[in-house]
């Protein structure tokens, strides 16, 4: 979607990156990147994509790494507007979909109340791609008729919470946790207390789509304790569910 | 991931291709699509991008029409092996992300226990970009902690149903269906029947990302209707929450 420029010939282009392999930037993307003037940029955006696409473009960081520095929301949509009021086009370029939790409706309101142009691309979502890498399908006939994403950053008893993990427990959905390390050893208990079985497969992901990516396995009620175990921190990804031991069985034939 | 060949020099790319505008297809995908001998495709894959990326393949067509000619997916795994045993290359390009309601687990099963090396490339997938492209944020601050996508193919009341509506009705998380334009008025009579408030914003979404997208927007109750009126057919997509209004209220500021 496009607003009509009224006191601009800049204009903001909101690029989902994908989960960080520079192969899983869309071709859209990467003609985004190729006439920036400016790209603002996540930590978990493909960076290299930026280095290989947009060598002639000014490259302003604005990562949030877990409990340490930061650019406030509002700087990073005042910066946008900024920029593209000064005539230039900013690519502001996220890890994976800008619009899952990506805070991308927020940045296109800003960009829309002052009258700057701005633009969507989506691009692959790390909560279906990243389980795709691990070989895990999000659905799967028999399995799954769908998939819940949801953010883990506040743990199911912190007031905060307003994600009704007893209601995802008994949905027979796949759940997909982002940024849920931290919590998953609380978000494993209340599903297990809301009637999911301890032994539902689950796997969680580190490092999704880079040459660090690394995952385990365990029943539900283990799967806290073992990404402890391997020291698993974020950016990960958790899943949960029977799509999880989906493709494990296939022993390959050999002649 | 990928397995080890044990009988043949030839390998399946299962390819996630996007929601159908040639530029959401991703980098990987087109590298894939320029080293194909074959590419078996779907009807809903980004067509353009195989007559610009691997105009030196054959082109097997085995979309599925609703309610008309298709190739059976038992067949299409066979073709995939078939080729990949005759030494060659073949790319399995589908609409979307392959691994979302694209039997893309069935046809990694296929391979695998045929020998048959295989990987995934993901894509865009349509239950994302097409919400946004069509100005609709999946989360929103305040508005939604995550996102359900299921299938509407069978509608609520159908004994073959597997998707907990009554649970989804209230979990305040987003709804996005998929495959849901003929069930619509059943989906939303239980969304409400189960607590969801009649005036929630929906939206449905045809041929996204696709220069033929148009969309309507109704409360909960009325976009059936809607859909019915706007001749709405498949592919369609449905989005269900407060998100579908989050971007509604901006008004572009003037000089």
């Amino acid at each position: 979607m496009t607003t009509t420029p009224t006191t601009t010939t800049g204009r903001v282009l909101l690029v989902g990156g994908g989960p960080g392999d520079p192969g899983l930037l869309t071709i859209a993307g990467r003609d985004a990147l190729a006439v920036a003037d400016v790209v603002v940029t996540d930590r978990l955006a493909p960076l290299a994509a930026i280095v290989e696409h947009a060598p002639q473009a000014e490259v302003v960081h604005v990562g949030k790494i877990p409990r340490g520095d930061f650019t406030p929301q509002e700087r990073i949509n005042e910066l946008l507007v900024e920029h593209a009021l000064a005539g230039r086009t900013v690519v502001r370029l996220k890890g994976g979909d800008g619009y899952l939790f990506g805070r991308g409706g927020e940045e296109w309101q800003a960009c829309a109340a002052a009258g700057v142009a701005v633009e969507v691309v989506p691009g692959v979502s790390s909560a279906f791609a990243v389980p795709a890498l691990a070989g895990i399908p999000v659905t799967h006939r028999g399995l799954s008729q769908g998939v819940v994403v949801v953010s883990g950053h506040v743990a199911p008893e912190d007031p905060r919470s307003e994600v009704d993990w007893a209601a995802l427990a008994t949905s027979r959905l796949t759940i997909v946790v982002l940024m849920g390390v931290a919590t998953l050893g609380s978000i494993a208990r209340a599903l297990v207390a809301a009637g999911m079985p301890a032994d539902t497969p689950a796997a969680c992901v580190a490092d999704g789509a880079s040459p660090q990516q690394r995952s385990v396995r365990a029943p539900l009620s283990g799967i806290a304790a073992a990404a402890d175990e391997g020291d698993f921190a974020p950016p990960a990804i958790t899943v949960i569910g029977d799509v999880v031991a989906a493709l494990d069985p296939v022993a390959p034939a050999g002649p």
